[in-house]
């Protein structure tokens, strides 16, 4: 026997027993909630063109996106992520609802990363999408369905963040930033590398107060009283707006309960190009990389030949999964299976036994006396 | 816009809607009935290793898989059924178990065939793999569990077909056939082509009676009568214990009272090496292709390093879902959406409102006024 067969690729698992009952149970009550908030399940295929996953569009590099032919020679790809996906459906089953739509989905998604970064390339994602409602009583309801979300699986213990990319893209303007300098920018900042900002702000000859200013977008990370902060340090009406947009935002989170769940951050840029507005990441104690990312992607839609605003979030169930036992939350499993045993003489009455037992609701399994 | 974007590859698709709550409800129904009987889930990456599919161990040709490469130049495979990744398991993480192992998988395979076969390329499964039991109860067990499961569904016309291959290699053994002719006989016979199969039979000379008699192979379709029929053309153990093997089945099948849901097919002999002794198929009025496909694979887990027998079933949930349509089964629903309009004024009483709804188990989207 090659004892390779026994092996899975680097990056993806395999999952049974108890661990799996969990991830079950917690997949669920995540889709319950996005359910009660009116969310309808929608299934896209694994794999699509390659177009649907494109720079224009798409949130992976190509380098990162696992890609195949079909009998045919196109170029296919497994998704990195469900987005473009359901985007592409609302544009082509729901070209002409100008209602607003609102889709959830659930699965695996793919990304083609180097063993050497240590991720799961196989990942489980379940989301949710407000397709057709600019307004900022939809940006409070996907931001307040991520918190009722996590809540729900017994979670305590995390932060919702915020940002929202025009107050960047404004003070880049007022700066007189050039393009290629804007997204430099923006990569230090997304980064968090702060010293690199500094550096490119001198190269580039950034002038006060503007240099100040950008680089203290870096920092910004915190409560209210960072974005009257942030209001005061920009004097253009893109950043203004933004800065309105999330103080409207706080209040209908409040009218949700939710506000002690909320900070804000408005050096969250993203690396996402999609991202036009609020956008936000959830946080919590025990992993490092955000449990659930969202955001608004007004323009995402307009590629796939529908004009509508858009906002929506994705939960990493995987990490969700790691940081519930991080934080020793219980998770209700089944009872466990109850066992019959049986030998050639009892069989039938064992059998209907195992049957009445199964009626009831119970799972019995039978086996032969050794 | 460029409107290919638009389009899914052929062989995929998507689905919402109510079509997409029924399939999740008959899939819940199904998963229900199989945790019934004590198999627990297991959940194996979407992609393994090319080996785990090869030649030696798998159902698929080479060249119907999705085969692509990972960073460090691996060939990766896109699972074409489960069997062998829950086998692969079983050695991998319960070497040393003796007692019976019952998994239960659900998920999506893929096939790279031709646009013009019309099948469909990415296709929801759900099965179960009893391991480590090789008698007729268990046997009984996984076929009474498929029309259990499919009753279930509220399907009703349905027949599983049951073949045991060791009949018609014994056969072939006793008439002498070298295994070049077996191997091209047993092509005709899954084929149905009797003709084929007529012709090959002359021109590789072989004599009667055992011309006659595998030729009849082919056409043995139907009931217990056929099962003494069987009988009494073969002179050999092998086939005869095939046969015996059938009879006492189908007397376990008696007793969990599925009997009339049964047929025997001889001539049924599978594509797949791996199926060793019986092996099944239902068919249901309405669907050409077998809405499940099962056996026993006594020596698949043997490659991986575990010596232990097996069966197991797949149920090819598409077709289920083709087959209840064309049935006319009626299939629950959920309640629709409760949609709750509100303006810039009544907002949070609105939310108050929508809020009380979800608590009560109600799925409420709010809408603002035109």
């Amino acid at each position: 026997m090659n004892k390779s067969l026994l092996h899975t690729p680097e990056g993806v698992r395999d999952i049974y027993g108890t661990e799996y009952e969990k991830k079950s149970e917690i997949e669920a009550k995540l889709h319950d909630n996005i359910r009660l908030f009116g969310y309808e399940d929608i299934q896209t295929p694994t794999f699509e063109f390659f177009d649907v996953f494109s720079k224009e569009i798409g949130t992976t590099p190509s380098r990162e996106l696992y890609k195949f032919f079909d009998k045919d020679g196109n170029t296919l790809v497994l998704r990195p992520d469900f987005t473009p996906s359901i985007a592409r459906c609302a544009a082509k089953y729901f070209c002409e609802e100008n209602k607003p739509l609102r889709f959830c989905y659930a699965g695996n998604t793919f990304t083609n990363t180097s063993n050497l970064q240590g991720k799961l390339k196989e990942c489980t994602q379940m989301g949710a999408e407000l397709i057709g409602d600019g307004s900022v009583e939809a940006d409070a309801e996907i931001v307040s369905l991520v918190i009722k979300s996590l809540l729900g699986t017994g979670l305590q213990r995390f932060q919702v963040s915020i940002g929202e990319v025009e107050y960047f893209k404004g003070l880049c303007e007022e700066a007189g930033l050039d393009e290629e300098t804007e997204m430099d920018l923006r990569a230090c900042i997304s980064g968090k590398n702060y010293f690199a900002a500094q550096e490119l702000l001198s190269e580039r000859n950034v002038v006060e107060p503007y240099r100040s200013r950008l680089l203290k977008v870096a920092d910004m990370f915190g409560n209210m009283c960072s974005l009257s902060e942030a209001k005061a340090m920009v004097n253009n009406s893109r950043s203004l707006a933004a800065i309105e947009r999330l103080e409207t935002l706080y209040e209908v989170l409040k009218a949700y309960g939710v506000a002690e769940y909320i900070s804000f951050d408005l050096g969250m840029l993203s690396k996402y190009k999609y991202y036009t507005g609020v956008i936000f990441k959830a946080y919590t104690y025990g992993v490092g990389e955000a449990i659930v990312k969202g955001g608004r992607y007004d323009r995402l839609l307009h590629q796939f030949g529908k004009e509508a605003p858009a906002i929506g979030f994705c939960m990493i169930i995987d990490s969700i999964m790691e940081a519930l036992a991080r934080q020793k939350v219980t998770i209700p499993v089944k009872e466990p299976v109850t066992y019959l045993t049986y030998n050639r003489q009892n069989y039938t009455e064992i059998l209907a036994s195992a049957t009445a037992l199964r009626k009831s609701g119970r799972a019995v399994a039978l086996v032969r006396e050794e």
